[in-house]
């Protein structure tokens, strides 16, 4: 293939399959791509996939499974134990911010982590999020997605003495300029220790919080 | 004075007399502007003045005050009395938000309103915050002054019934673009009803939260 | 409800219903949360809501009405009686920044209030402003709705003694940067005492505007 | 001189004296410029020039006068009779535009026009400006210098049928970003025939105006 | 019509009728408008207008014509006789231009006067815009139409000593940042006396030469 | 033809001819400048370009060829033959940065130059890069076309002693702001003697690939 | 004090001393917390310190000591015995980056870990970081302190399993924008995986890779 | 020494060696590396150095010399006889960008070109630049320094067939932002085949010129 170079060696370098992204290729190459690796023995996950390009995976490997709300493609192949007492918490400020979380949460459950979710907790109702303060105080890893300010994650960083993961979403209109607004509140939050990611990168938020929960 | 323009009848139309903006002016048209007012009947304020500003002036009105944190120039001409059951509560996220802080709660006492004071409250350690709960919830209007993200403004917010209004500050460094990631978050917070105004303009949450708190 | 948390203490806590932000909702979920708060006592209000939208809701709470302009879902559960002496006025600059101004009307409204509408006024010519000027100064609290320059915010603001909120719309094109240019101009304005939203944000103008509104 | 090509055919080609930017330039190369363009017969102008700059200037070229408030270096070697019924007004919003508002009437004085200046009118005190209506309406050219919101621009662009000179300043703070807020509020001024120049561009404005009112 | 406040006086006191900008504006907005302004004496202009806007004011008046390189209805009411000695030049630097650039020459034709176009000359072929110096020397106002970098406003304004109206256009990609690179370029030109208007503004410069044009 | 002139002795000035950039022109007008221009004896080459304008300039001129994965029309009229000893190298980041890159390489060999191609090699598996090190060593000009963070052209930069140039693209999302990020990277790449172009501008890139490859 | 709010409880909730930001406040307000938390049993930290604070800080705590590259105050209270097979590396791109870095390093030894550094590996000689690749692989979690570009980020966590910690810092001129271009480059890495924190933010990268190190 | 790695093998591998960056690093650093560097048999090279960084350097390497006004030192210890026939030429638009120019031309002569100058050759004054047009046309390299609009860059690269290396300096005020509009100006230009560096980056234009100017 001269469109893409196969990265086998990843995993034993780096503990993750690399994944494919797939913006910007053509349905056909994110296709044909997913068949190579799918020679190797580990899990293939492709990010930001549409229906269409799920059609032509799924002609050259039909044992392909798609997630419409993450827009993610994954194939199993590997089968991993998550460890039971060391879960990964992922908190969304709203309901909008969902597909963006559970990009992270199926990359997380992909990589072999137990992940909890927690839905629609922004601070404008802040008793929502503390009616959940003990799932978050026994939480490994937390990952908190939110658009618009943003500030959920300098609340939850504050409570704990565990790594946040600050996911800014482009969830907003006007002058969150897509995304912006949340990602410079979380840059800047006053809680120390907070991890940010790239705008709706689920993906990213996921695989760092998989590389956290490894530590031991 | 070919240089300003006295506005006198502006009490009248606005209820609070025209501060004078001190950057951009010398301390000598500054001393001259204040001494024209002072043939007026109504209290002056000048925003922004440094040491070498309150100087002039003083020379030309001496019975001038000059309030450094807040860097303004006050001259008490008229007796207002606050109505002890209605108060401003003004909020701040650090101790380098204070100087903003002052500048909006004395401009407030100046158009004869009480104002109350709680300063260093920021969302990365909420406990503090709710500590102060029964004040928040009785004042009538609040002045929440944050820099860095900002995200305090969103938690008042969502816990109050009243008017909040948002003023960021430039507090911070980096990717808080001298303010500018508070005002973003403050313009997106999810809890609605929240008004903002310029970065680092005290006078301005100041006059405003005076003119709320004399609506009846 | 995974996907949504309702916040049935809110109207008691904050004077007026959690409104649903229907962009980054499906159809279907937006029509599970207002049947879910359907079950509450209070008017129920969806924000940015298409028409598909509607049907969904539309098959679930029949009684639900759509506001096309304002594209607001509103479900009557209350009757409240405005108090005809204290009015809120809402003005725009153009003909285009009407959709925004109705939602802050509508949730206005909503909320109990009497609104005023003067649409189609801005700065160009200003003797259209001026002709409104009774009705100006006879209001409680005014909202200035406009694109471009946005300009017309500042002139109102020195006209009145009454808080204004400036509410800037994306009505625009080039350097307007979609509604950029207007709220830096309305964060910058010379007139003491305005209150900024985002840009569009119609809904929050009215939120706040009946905060103060209901002062006293 | 290897630093500098004098253009000694600029005055026949364009009508107005090439000016020299002082930032940038060593106090003495300035100093020499000036000494080798008055070797023509043309007025002569620096723009931006300190007070340095000026003692280097004056050395060599003892006839210089320096305006401190608009930082301008001028020779006078010419003696033009301007057309007293034509005149060039320059307004300003505040009394810390004077210092770029008198960049531009002096510049167009140079040119031999009759320049009006009203300052200190800014639309939060609009009956300022309307009290000097009937001088607006009658002045050729009109060039409106204003920082903050910038907002007066398009106040005056709806009032007059001559060409109106946007004069951006970087009076102002926080959100203004440097005169960003004035210049982006101009560019999207509602009022048709507006002509903006960069912000604290008084030398432009200046002879921008000087052409138009050449025109004949 | 409570959506529009038309403004029948513009014409005395601004020298063109007002426009109307079709964006943002149902097509049945807009033919109301045009429909009402039809009642009076004056040409009608609407700017922005699409296929489906012309169709609507179609119906209602029927003596509408449309312009669609330059998006332009015009209702033709008056006859107005250009001064064949005194004429506007509009100037692109490439081919793109030209729909922005037939705005700001139609515009100025509406206005009676006379217009001249010469199109695709920008400075990467300077030796194509030597080749109409003559042309360019003998207008009297000159509107520069161009996108990517704008350096031929520069270099116009260099030759003539005429004003030069900088027109920036969206034209371009990546860093031209639609429009921006081009605006700022404008701003920015090391020739004096040069008026920029905003990003694809053509109905602004083509009314802004006009009134320049009607100078005497 | 009104819209367009043509710069025949472009190649005869710079070496190569002129191209056509679709964007913003009909498909009718891109036909009839290639059509035009076929009665030259040089290539011909139009970026930019769709399948519709392809099809319209098809029609014209039968020989015209396209590549659709580089959006080019190429008329060929010329024969050169490369100079084996001397190539271009065109490296991609990833799969999704090859259109780009396309646009460059193909440019290049139209201007009679061997080019090679090494795609998908980006800095996060450094090893796939350096595989390539002996090809990278003896190319003589190298083009890096890289989206996201960029940092492919400061590694490349890093190894050879020959020119790169840094040709960002759009590939990315969220904080990648269309290509801003890439942009900024390369232009502050820390490896001195780079290049850069604007984003996505691969005919650019291969232009002065192939002016530098042509020194000697 | 009323200017700040100590926050006893915080080692317990989150594992490390709160630190005293010192911008923004007075040499004599960052004394008195010192002071006053100097009762408590915790190690003290103050960051972004200069000299003159330090000297107010002495004297009413004679036992702190002062790190001036790194601006650091540190009021040693607790002994803590590093894990000597789990370390932190800290990389740096120049020279230039060495402060920001050690603020990092310290903050991580303060709160018991053992910390490595690697200084001055930037990817334009990227032999001088793959000199280092021993010590990169066998480190448990890395903080890679850039400014300029900010590539190495991606290339070091390419090169490991373990997480990579990204601090953009404010070295560089131009078009760096005072750091923002490396933020820009860290957040659209293509390599998975990094957690970024603000511009110079070595406090908190610090205090994040204490958290990360401490998971086991 | 901790903090600094140099890179003996830079100029067999790039053919120059590396430049030591001196902002951000303290004169007694620079001086270390100068004398580390000194041991070795090549020309050494440090930018953006001041005075007491000179003396710093002086003291330990007495041969060092300094070139203000292009803030370099240099210590010389090869002697290259450059190839008469093939020279560089810096070109500026004008007296301000001399610094930024002096460095890049020092930059390629010290790596062994010859290089000649023409200053202040702006576009505002077109027949300028065309007095110098035979020698722009036997130059085999270009490099072009402008700050404002940069639109300099566009004609010298419509005007020959040789690389143009584009530099972008900080001259201007306002809107230029710091150099930001000529980059973007540069970056857009119509004229292909120019090759665009950071803003004020001389040193890296030299190198480049340099690099080009060896190609055979």
């Amino acid at each position: 293939m001269g469109f893409a170079k196969i990265d086998h060696h990843r995993t034993e370098r780096c503990g993750a399959p690399e994944a494919i992204y797939c913006q910007g290729k053509t349905a056909e190459q994110v296709a044909q791509i997913v068949e190579r690796m799918n020679q190797g023995a580990h899990d293939i996950l492709a990010t930001r996939a549409n229906a269409e390009t799920f059609a032509a995976v799924k002609k050259l490997v039909p044992e392909a499974e798609y997630h419409e709300t993450a827009k993610l493609i994954i194939v199993r192949k590997e089968t991993l134990t998550p460890d039971p007492d060391r879960f990964i918490l992922v908190i969304t400020a709203g309901t909008s911010d969902i597909p963006i979380a559970e990009e992270a949460a199926l990359t997380a459950e992909l990589m072999g982590h137990r992940v909890e979710r927690v839905f629609d907790v922004g601070v404008a109702g802040i008793h929502r999020l503390f009616a959940q303060e003990e799932k978050i105080r026994s939480a490994n890893v937390i990952i908190v997605a939110a658009g618009m300010e943003g500030a959920l994650a300098s609340v939850v960083g504050g409570l704990v003495n565990k790594p946040v993961i600050a996911l800014p979403t482009s969830v907003g209109y006007g002058a969150s300029f897509e995304g912006l607004a949340a990602l410079l509140g979380m840059l800047n939050s006053c809680a120390a220790g907070i991890a940010v990611v790239n705008i709706d990168n689920g993906f990213g938020a996921g695989r760092l919080a998989g590389m956290m929960n490894s530590m031991r």
